[in-house]
């Protein structure tokens, strides 16, 4: 048990509906820790702290969360990975476990992300996508969607786009790709990616765009949203259930595979 | 109150996960309860009876089963449809309420049926998948699968592909299309469409060829399985999580919905 501890890294899977987000909380069920009580069970013991790219908030889901903690006991990534998924309940598994560089951190280390918003345009609600698409029954202009998601695009002061208690310094972010597709009837995808995003920004973002979509406000007050610096200027809080942490990128050195251990 | 009695039809989606399938059984939750429940309150306390295109087993999902039934008191059909809504449990929606022709019987009227099954291939269980798609740890041959699948094209005597308590008199069955695709990474979505299925059927097709795609049986076993025409030469049951009612096909002069009522 003695030497250095080894650095991992995880991959993650969750369905956020009936967790309430990822950080650890007194009195809730979290994805974090659930996942310590696991990695303890797994590694002997041993009491393990986690780090998550994303604090995913209350029914937030990932495709692709990773997480880094230090254990000090020897495990196969193999075996690890296999481990958790018959230790952790069934709306988190874990898609890839790996020996890290030794500065290898989840939060720290991630250069950039990619979040998914998913929305049900239909009459009626779905069965299937209850609690895991935001599904709105007046109808939406995507065209007019698709305008104001493009204003995003590029690098901006997102102070009328970040929730109360961010504790980013600079309101300055960088949209490097915004994307919007129907992946099945009715069902919309907008894809955000870039360096880093304030907290609620991606849901403001689309809570925003929703409101043109419904009618409710302009393309070009959109434009002013970003322009004013003001909470108020911009729209809703989109509900986190449409939101998912599809992807994290890091530098490929640090990403890559450790041997041994 | 009074008059003829409206012939009505309602497309159902469900999640089957939470149902011991359509019909009504004494002391199991069945859609076939739920939806009757909900039409009695909608048309003023009038018993109703319900009758679905296909009775689909425990577990077993729908995307458009379509459902007949007679009421006496006069509704709108967007009413009928919003208040369904409205009076249904979350994993059960209606998309569609009609009246239809006078004639018109959900299961008797049909004239082709199709199927989905899913098979999530990858190693690991998914948090979004469970209970909606049948996951296999070990990696399928899609190409054997493929090769399988085109030999239950056309019409076969399908004895060996019925399940137990089968009702239906002639076991020759027509599959007029299959077709597999992978629907996202690792997702396989395989579609059967034919005028009529035996009770099953879908299921051992499925669990059969899985079989062979898992390397335990060859493709020409799936063919010498419909020649010999005893259950015991084909393959498993599928598991039912995997199984969706896409559609339902009727004559276009009893799909039409009837104006007025």
């Amino acid at each position: 048990m003695g030497g250095e501890p080894t650095r991992w890294r995880l991959t993650l899977e969750y369905d956020g509906r009936a967790f309430c987000g990822w950080q650890r909380q007194p009195a809730d069920r979290t994805v974090q820790e659930t996942l310590e009580l696991a990695l303890r069970q797994l590694f002997g013991g041993e009491v393990i702290t986690c780090h998550a790219a994303g604090r995913t908030d209350s029914g937030v889901h990932a495709l692709g969360q990773v997480v880094s903690f230090s254990a000090r006991a020897p495990r196969d990534p193999e075996r690890v990975r296999l481990g958790l998924n018959t230790l952790l309940p069934p709306d988190c598994a874990v898609i890839e476990a790996a020996r890290a560089a030794p500065g290898f951190h989840a939060r720290f280390s991630a250069t950039g992300k990619t979040y998914r918003y998913l929305v049900l345009d239909r009459p009626d609600r779905s069965p299937f996508w209850l609690g895991r698409a935001w599904w709105t029954r007046p109808r939406l202009d995507w065209g007019a969607i698709d305008a104001a998601l493009a204003l995003y695009e590029g690098t901006h002061d997102f102070s009328s786009f970040r929730g109360p208690r961010c504790e980013e310094r600079s309101p300055i972010r960088t949209i490097e790709r915004v994307e919007r597709r129907e992946v099945e009837p009715g069902l919309h995808a907008i894809e955000f990616s870039g360096p880093g995003f304030l907290r609620y920004q991606v849901r403001i973002m689309v809570g925003t765009v929703l409101e043109v979509g419904m009618g409710r406000r302009s393309v070009s007050s959109v434009g002013e949203a970003l322009q004013t610096r003001r909470r108020a200027a911009a729209g809703r809080t989109a509900m986190p259930e449409g939101l998912y942490l599809v992807s994290v990128r890091y530098p490929p050195e640090l990403w890559r595979p450790v041997e041994g251990g």
